[in-house]
């Protein structure tokens, strides 16, 4: 996607969410520049284009407007997300939620329960670190699962990124610049930017190195063996940090190997954040980092400065739902559900598609993308009433992203077919 | 206190924490300087007394390191946390928790219950700025209780003040300038320092001016009505930010009124800050901001970039709590235990002071302070078999802090005439 595009979609998808209503001013493009870190021109180039597409006015020497128009796209979608979603779409392959098929709702209740019981514990404030039960039992996780060694001191506990980033940065000294690899991860970069880096993209030379190993794309590329080598030699020799966000590991269904690079570097200039809430449940936040070998001590220097987020009585369920083994057999559970689905979901494709595009499937994750072969064939299929993503939507590069992580796996066949259209039957 | 005493406190509780172990290299002076923002002197002091009382020593061009008898003090403090408390101390009036006989637990967990229910909402992810039915009923309490009006759009939700105030940092321009009331809000200061401001304490010229009007020293003075007016014009007449910390306001007991800056200023220049940890559950993190007036649609714009760190299903169950009307019923209950449990206190050491020192008492919280009349009385008193808290312990100024939140109310008298030990029997 072009710099542009991503002022138009973001600042698009604000008027959608009904944040940018009609009337309102936008920000000015000074204030888009800093919000987005994107040059003038590209912020210029996104406001003609939402301009020219009826979404802004301007009005000269004071700014530019939200329209109408962008009003109605607001609530359209606002209809579109309560009880309207059936009749404007027949199939939702846009969201990425859990399938209730293996939600492990009710055993989180049970384990809910029997944390609310523990009177001693909800009488007192949490940890700065985060519950040690649970920290204990993340060290036992990730040593299973990632190979990786630390003690429970080595882990901080957090409702998040954002506030685990927060403690991170306070103990990484050097120069303030960091890399990620896409313009979507905006909290990230947000948090980064608000403590004085600069940020930037793909770029090697940058002191912090944010990567997403098992998720390198939306539709699931996974970084090679190679390519992890390199990265961790690297940051050893020019004593750059990596930050390792394992996202969608649990999810990683090619058969090769994807060891975890703090496993590869022994932790050293390697920070590990993890989450719970992909495999758990969406609304339990619980989040963690490994900090890397070598600032523990300087972390129990600080710690008191930076409060716990996570609730405490989730830390407390969490850590006996891992004691009992409970995540494993449910991540297992998970994993071959979504397998059985993204193979049903990418047979669909290949015999819808004929020549319409071409599918980038990677080896992780519940999402397909489609690049289609021209911005006409984009159009006609994104008015099929099936929800999909759109991840470019410009005339040289239009794709689509699909995901079958929500739609139950008998009704997928259904959806690719109504989407792309072209099965004889 | 003075200054140097900060950084001696401050290193003296990590060890007794154990999280600086005997052995362990103490920061630098410079990295102490930054942490603790104080000066080099006052650094080099704090140190110089550490030394002196043989908590540390010092290695020539390596640095300062910790003995072992820190080590012991930390071995002696962990018991007593633990199973041992029961010898070493008879009575504590140190601990600033809850009282178990108007614990809301019960209430809590049925509500909790209810919220594990919601299937749907806890299958998706939650609204960044915290769940719309909490937010409207925040507005209701905050209308009733301190006379504030916003919508429910101008308030954001988050676990804990800190990811509050990132959110908003990002919304006030102007000069990096901010004043604490006290080094006491160390997690506050370093958000902001982070955030690349200036701190400084009670500075009436920083751009941004924090202040808790509820609970303005440990002994709970309540800022006046002529300095809450005097305060409010300053800002406006200044273009300063107030961030009204309401920390403690549930509990102000005097008869005069205690508005809001926030409600005095009609929102202008004003941030608001609640929590509900210390009305509901220490164990539940869920606190709120109302920005100021005006920033509304700026925040709309940056909110995506601040995910929500509090627990949905505790949002879910505060929501219906306060709906319910069980918040002002427990608030009225708490109420009428602590300013009883406060005045039977009061009594005791009135009836047991007897020139030993001064007492300082304000008008909220469960704590009051004894100002000692020398060094020599202060030692004898921390050597009783009563847990209290530390203010000072300078020669010149020795102050204790006792606070009656957690004891039982029949046992308030015995600890107190234990600890001050005059009264004849």
């Amino acid at each position: 996607m072009k710099v542009y595009e991503t002022v138009y979609n973001y600042y698009l998808n604000l008027m959608k969410a009904g944040d940018l209503k009609a009337g309102s001013k936008m920000p000015s493009l000074r204030e888009c520049e800093k919000v987005l870190n994107v040059s003038r021109t590209s912020v210029e180039n996104g406001y003609l284009q939402l301009a020219a597409d009826g979404y802004i006015y301007s009005v000269e020497k004071v700014g530019f407007f939200v329209t109408e128009l962008a009003g109605r796209v607001g609530k359209q979608e606002e209809k579109k997300s309560t009880e309207k979603t059936i009749n404007k779409y027949k199939f939702d392959l846009a969201i990425i939620g859990e399938d209730r098929q293996v939600s492990c709702l009710n055993l989180w209740r049970r384990y809910m329960k029997s944390a609310l019981r523990q009177e001693d514990r909800l009488l007192s404030y949490s940890d700065y670190q985060g519950e040690k039960d649970l920290r204990k039992e993340i060290a036992n996780y990730v040593r299973k699962r990632r190979n990786i060694i630390c003690s429970e001191d080595d882990i901080v506990v957090g409702a998040g990124f954002q506030n685990l980033l927060q403690v991170l940065i306070a103990l990484i000294p050097g120069e303030k610049t960091i890399s990620f690899p896409t313009k979507d991860f905006f909290d990230g970069a947000t948090t980064f930017r608000n403590a004085g880096f600069n940020v930037s993209y793909r770029n090697k030379e940058s002191h912090v190195i944010y990567v997403t190993p098992s998720y390198m794309t939306k539709w699931g590329e996974v970084m090679t063996m190679q390519r992890r080598r390199e990265l961790c030699d690297h940051a050893l020799n020019n004593n750059h940090l990596i930050i390792e966000d394992d996202y969608q590991n649990e999810f990683v269904f090619s058969s090769k190997p994807t060891p975890s690079l703090y496993a590869l570097t022994g932790g050293v200039n390697t920070a590990f954040l993890g989450s719970f809430s992909r495999v758990v449940l969406p609304s339990v936040r619980i989040s963690f980092i490994i900090l890397p070998k070598g600032v523990k001590e300087e972390y129990d220097k600080i710690k008191r400065a930076y409060n716990q987020t996570a609730s405490k009585s989730e830390q407390i369920a969490l850590a006996q739902f891992l004691r009992d083994g409970h995540l494993n057999r449910h991540i297992k559970k998970m994993r071959r559900l979504y397998e059985e689905k993204r193979s049903v979901m990418e047979q669909a494709i290949n015999a819808n598609l004929s020549g319409k595009g071409e599918m980038l499937i990677g080896e992780s994750g519940m999402e397909i993308a489609i690049r289609m072969k021209d911005k006409s064939t984009f159009d006609k299929i994104i008015k099929q009433p099936v929800s999909v993503g759109i991840l470019d939507n410009s005339h040289e590069n239009s794709t689509i992203l699909l995901s079958c992580s929500k739609i139950e796996i008998d009704k997928i066949d259904e959806a690719v077919t109504l989407l792309l259209g072209s099965k004889s039957k």
